[in-house]
């Protein structure tokens, strides 16, 4: 060392697998069998430069954290780092770069986004693959679909006649100040959408005391994240249990020191499910590149597995077994923070988080990305609010999936929520407009918020009251053919 | 003076502000803080002519009322007014312009209108912005849209064997004779349709006594519009209460020396709503007019309000701290009118309305323009029916909103509603065709409502009773998807 | 006379007023306010040969009918004749004429037809006015359409393992034999669709024994109807009453006298409803024909009367003033013919028809062509069933409307209906095929009927019973939007 | 004999009518009337070659079973296979034969195929008459598309923290072992689309030992298709019961002998029903190998029957009058092998099949292929678990019909089934890729059946249970039209 492209060549199989990242050399021939996303999108890179694959979905602090010292083989030669920053400038752009750089050259001014539709309108001007990760969801994608239809059902018994001119929607979440009922969900991979990636969200967030739910594999490291937020701003983490309880320990550790204020364990999402949009993500691309269309090889063809695509990769080595009796009181013993369920799915869980004295429980099916036919988390609120009063005096109770105007945080609100979850709006938000798109986002809620909130004679969120929503069950409509 | 455009033009910011309105010169400056539409829409035509942009939406006592004398500074001078009428003349067509005027041209004769959809097809060949401003509703516009729908839940139980070969649509609102049981709902700036405004309702509705409702945001005086009703004609009062109460009672006099018969208060819209395609109509314009489409100028670039459309700047001064205890009591104090609330949106609050000795109640969610999910007021009537029936006894029920057949105020009646109001309608009747517009409008509304009364075994109002309707609640239709 | 043309031409307006005939001249001066569809339409004829317009609507005793013998002024003269019969060969086809020619002249062979939905695809091809008119209904035909998808909510519990290969779907109405549980339903104006008129519906029916009910206004005389017939077949007669009891009973005797065998009383339209393709049909002609689109003639243009429509002329002069205490008793008096109600629409009217001691009831809204938003019959059948069981001891109940398929008919006959009656079907199948097409219609419903009924385990029309349908109410369909 | 061309072309006619079929020559005279899809398509070929008719549908000893020993003519002479071989080779590719080989091959690779319905996709390129036979289902094909729907009414209570790293999803039906609660339904004419029939299906689930149910109707012969399963495999029959109980004696013996291990007696197509997709297959492709679209000849035209389809003529000679009495204590007499009912449609009639002490019930409506309106058999299924819970101790329920995705199955098992039967979907993967691709889909069905289990919280079959998954019945969704 240094070392040359010719050396690292040599090293391209699985016995002895080097690679080169950011000009550094590595060896991963150990690693290999542990990587989350599996050995074969690895040796893909064995013996040459991976940079352009690893950088947007790895957090800075990957290599530290998953090599040993000695396998961090040390820098290239001049000659090799030349030769790469050549070749990079050499590299002709895909199709789908080329599309998706002139395509975001044409966003709408900031100033025109009045809507989250509007900036959702600009996700489909991603990088493909992005748009497949961020967008896709279980099977048919119903339970995602089910979720925004969720809200549709719920109308307002709006009051008239009260005082409004002043109207104050902050509320507390742990007892932790927010502007709004709302906070930001867990959502990995911000850097997919935009080079930035979490912190985008992070400075968005600081100017209205908005909460960010860090998630385990958010593509930044938690101490990037922590470092970019304001001194007065609180950030959650979103766990997702390693099978190992040392090395998901060492995860709790490392966010308590960093200042995260509160574990949400992450409980619906412990194997990867089926998002079909993400699995065929890779071969759209290449079809799409080369404009030739793949054509069948025969019946007798040796059918390989389609994979897992991005979002399978992220959890295999995630807990399968966690069960109340043992994870909760675990995890109670080992810190001190709040700890929130995150992927209650049904009434009768709630019954056994409020058991288990937990501090909250969010109402979510991942956003429909996992069980199909999921319950929506919207009628899950619904029935515990019908069934489970007390529970509400016991936990907090959240929800996330499918919130996109103010009306469905207030329904949400009504039927007991303390707040209300959103992921993907805040990745869109910061892919379509970085730190900016954030903020904005937040500045139209806050209006929609207080706008329904003034129209239904509401001055504080305290009066958002169960009556005030009624659910419509019934209907006849000629003619819906 | 009289002013040169040279003179004029040496007022142009908000120090000093001055405006040219049909020749004359007016001192704006410190209007400019006053003026519900906001300083910026006025400072655009600081030191210049404004007139093409004042005239449409405002009545021509606008200037009288709200400016003081010293501010009327007087009349252009011979060369100024000259060189106005000159660019006028040479000013050239927007795009919009030709587009509407062309199509205008191309409307079907009267004769060929049979229905009030017939009516509405038209309105697409309006003016953008006026278009975007009549036909805009909140949000995701469902509330406008579920208005119309609810009446497509109630079935008829038609009566057979009844003599009907007389029958007679004709009954009383709050004591004053109407031919039909419908009335005409506030709906503001008919100007912006067509530019006799609100009088072309006026005259229309004389040979059929129907009712008409001013709205205190009429595109002409409410003088000029009393002026043009006949003498055995009933004109109601649509209030938007001042947030002061001495600028309100100054409303309320002169509407009552005007002879209008009743005050129908407005507390449904106390705060500008997101009507989208209201705010979005300006960029529209914009774009189509140039032919080039705005882009971002970048992820730092300054965020500024889109602002509220025109129906937000409407309404920006109105009381937004009313209550049953202070403004009803208060109301009944300074007028001897009587007095509707207009805009209840569930049955509690029709209740409180009933203990507060109201004279009508008109069930609304305007129009589906102000909270989205609203519930539909053939809804609310349909639960007030079937849960607090005394309350038809105490006072008159109303509603408005989605009506557009016959058939939808026929069921409204059965329902117990005493009248039922027609906004959009009207608009767009006299848009299309002025005041001609507005008797064809009533006449086939007439044919629509005697041939269902008919058809139902039934030969006057009175007959028309809950039990002949049918609210269709399940079902299930194979193949919906 | 014999008369010239220009003999004739000098009689062209209401003082006087002559119409030629197939060749014959006569004086409809005093007849012009006594015809149903106005005097304007004869007018248009005055002085000339209204032979087109008159054939396809009038049956041939129409003249002999309303004409006093001195109104009959006998023949054209040769030179008239002739000038006419060459007038007639010269006349240019219609852009309409020469579309539907074509059109008709490309019907898939009859052994394709496999469906009352293949037939009903040709009727588009008709001309436009009689498609118009046949297909058209009240309002936005919603009531129309409820009908027919009124049975897509009734399922099957089918029966299995049970004898079925000898089944019988013959039945009785009103002690007539028919060999399926199906009737023609009256429907007006057969010769619109084929020059034969209603006789290709008798004579199609006569091999199964299908009852057919003639029209008050079918386009040929009853009498000719009757002698098509065949000594075995039953004819019904649909009476409009006319509001003179006398000429009404003129029409009982002549039909009585022409061996109908029951009076079906149309209580459903006695007043023209609104069917606004109907009334449109001559303005889209025009159009057409000229390929010019007329344009509005300014605000202030006269607005006409746009007319009734085919339909709503032809029942201007029914009672509209019939009653349970007056009509029925004085129909038993005049005549010893089963009498059944036809256009009962709710289950209050079934009762009272009940208790009138009338032979039976047709459940009908007219196939939707009468009052808007009147429940569908088969929804009517379904509540009569559930709620009035008795009644079905005490009358036979007939449903007609929307009725496509086998299935419709079994669903309908399990729910109490002794028969079902088909009224456009018919009309459609003699258009598109004449005779043969009558005959092929009834035998895809023979085919449908005993399918269904083996399928269901049933080998005779008794046990078809209401535990063998179940109306399913409630569905959650995701994603439906 | 040997023949000649020349001899076997005088036996043309009903009188005496040979056909060759891979160029041995029969004498088909006596069987004219006993082929159970009419003796015309026969004579079509009568005096000629009919091996490309006969072969796609006829299992290969159909000759031998059907004719005496005596009507087994012999060979060809030389000259004459020589000729046919020829003719063979010369002949044109019909349009249709074409366009499905071109589109065959460009099928994607199978490690493209993620889901049931890439699979289904395929199908369009298959020849048309065999899309047609396959696709088809009764009407308008209402019961087929509720049986797919009737799944997307229900959702999971989804549980979580329970262990699910192991999870086994396999389960016993009869006592015979399944890897996955599924089986593959009865369906006939595996070589319409792909010439080795029946055979692909049975050895691509010998290694996950999934069960096939082989139909009466099956293109291969029962022999042929036991000969090719391994000997750890389990086959069922599904037995067409001839009306002649001796027949119907005889193949039972056959299947016993061959080692099947069940009989599903078939009861829910007993009579052809109306499939007119597969009845205008031929028209279809006539018109499309023409290119000239067939006319009517005339309304005078002779009308022929259409004929029944292909799937009409398989179960001609069935016995229509099965009962309960009768039927089942035959069948129990004549054999020892487990009896389950196939084709229950209603609650009653599993009541019944209980008390004839049958071994199970599969719950189905032929895939929507007979009764339409039959309910969808998770409906049925749903209504027998909550009204007659104990009928699931005394036999075993089965339902099949719709089921496409992995939770469809838990579905119907959560509901109380024992397992679920697939048709179409393994029709159409042996289709689209033979055995592979029989072996592609069971790999998809359990990596769905998997992940669902696993993200309910559940590792083995019987902790399914019913209050896991909850239908929805109610809903109101704005805008849906």
């Amino acid at each position: 060392m240094p070392w040359s492209l010719q050396e690292v060549s040599q090293h391209s199989d699985s016995k002895s697998c080097w690679v080169i990242i950011d000009k550094k050399v590595y060896d991963v021939t150990n690693f290999l069998q542990e990587h989350p996303g599996g050995s074969s999108i690895i040796l893909k890179y064995a013996g040459r430069d991976a940079t352009s694959a690893y950088e947007p979905i790895h957090p800075s602090d990957a290599l530290e954290k998953n090599l040993e010292p000695s396998q961090h083989l040390g820098p290239l030669d001049n000659e090799a780092a030349h030769a790469l920053t050549k070749a990079e400038a050499l590299k002709k752009k895909t199709k789908d770069e080329i599309r998706s750089e002139q395509a975001m050259n044409k966003r709408p001014p900031l100033n025109r986004i009045i809507s989250l539709a509007d900036i959702e309108a600009i996700i489909l001007e991603l990088r493909y693959w992005a748009w497949a990760y961020y967008c896709s969801a279980a099977d048919d994608e119903i339970s995602m679909q089910e979720n925004a239809r969720a809200f549709n059902r719920f109308f307002f018994n709006a009051r008239v006649m009260r005082p409004v001119s002043k109207c104050d929607p902050s509320t507390k979440i742990l007892g932790f100040e927010t502007t709004l009922p709302i906070f930001v969900s867990g959502a990995a991979l911000a850097k997919l959408g935009h080079p930035l990636g979490e912190v985008n969200i992070t400075k968005g967030c600081a100017p209205s005391k908005i909460i960010q739910m860090v998630s385990s594999n958010a593509s930044l490291s938690y101490a990037e994240i922590a470092a970019a937020s304001s001194p007065s701003q609180t950030l959650f983490f979103q766990l997702y249990k390693h099978k190992d309880d040392a090395t998901a320990l060492k995860r709790i550790r490392e966010v308590e020191q960093l200042g995260y204020k509160a574990i949400f364990l992450t409980v619906d999402a412990i194997v990867p499910s089926n998002r079909e949009r993400d699995v065929r993500s890779p071969w759209v691309l290449d079809d799409q590149e080369t404009g030739i269309k793949v054509y069948n090889d025969g019946e007798g063809a040796a059918d390989s597995d389609p994979g897992l695509g991005v979002a399978g990769a992220l959890i295999v080595n995630d807990d399968r077994d966690m069960t109340w009796e043992k994870t909760i009181p675990w995890l109670r013993s080992v810190t001190k923070l709040p700890i929130v369920i995150k992927g209650i799915q049904c009434v009768e869980d709630a019954i056994l988080a409020a058991e288990a004295n937990v501090d909250g429980i969010l109402l979510s099916n991942h956003g429909g990305r996992q069980l199909e036919y999921a319950l929506p988390p919207l009628e899950v609120l619904y029935r515990l609010r019908m069934q489970q009063q007390p529970i509400f005096n016991k936990l907090e109770v959240y929800i996330d999936g499918g919130v996109r105007r103010g009306t469905d945080v207030v329904k949400a609100v009504c039927l007991g929520a303390t707040a209300v979850g959103l992921g993907r709006p805040f990745l869109y938000a910061q892919s379509a407009y970085g730190e900016v798109g954030v903020r904005k986002l937040i500045s139209i809620l806050d209006r929609e918020i207080v706008t329904a909130m003034r129209l239904m004679g509401v001055a504080k969120i305290a009066e958002l009251t169960p009556d005030m929503v009624e659910r419509i069950c019934s209907h006849y409509y000629p003619g819906e053919v």
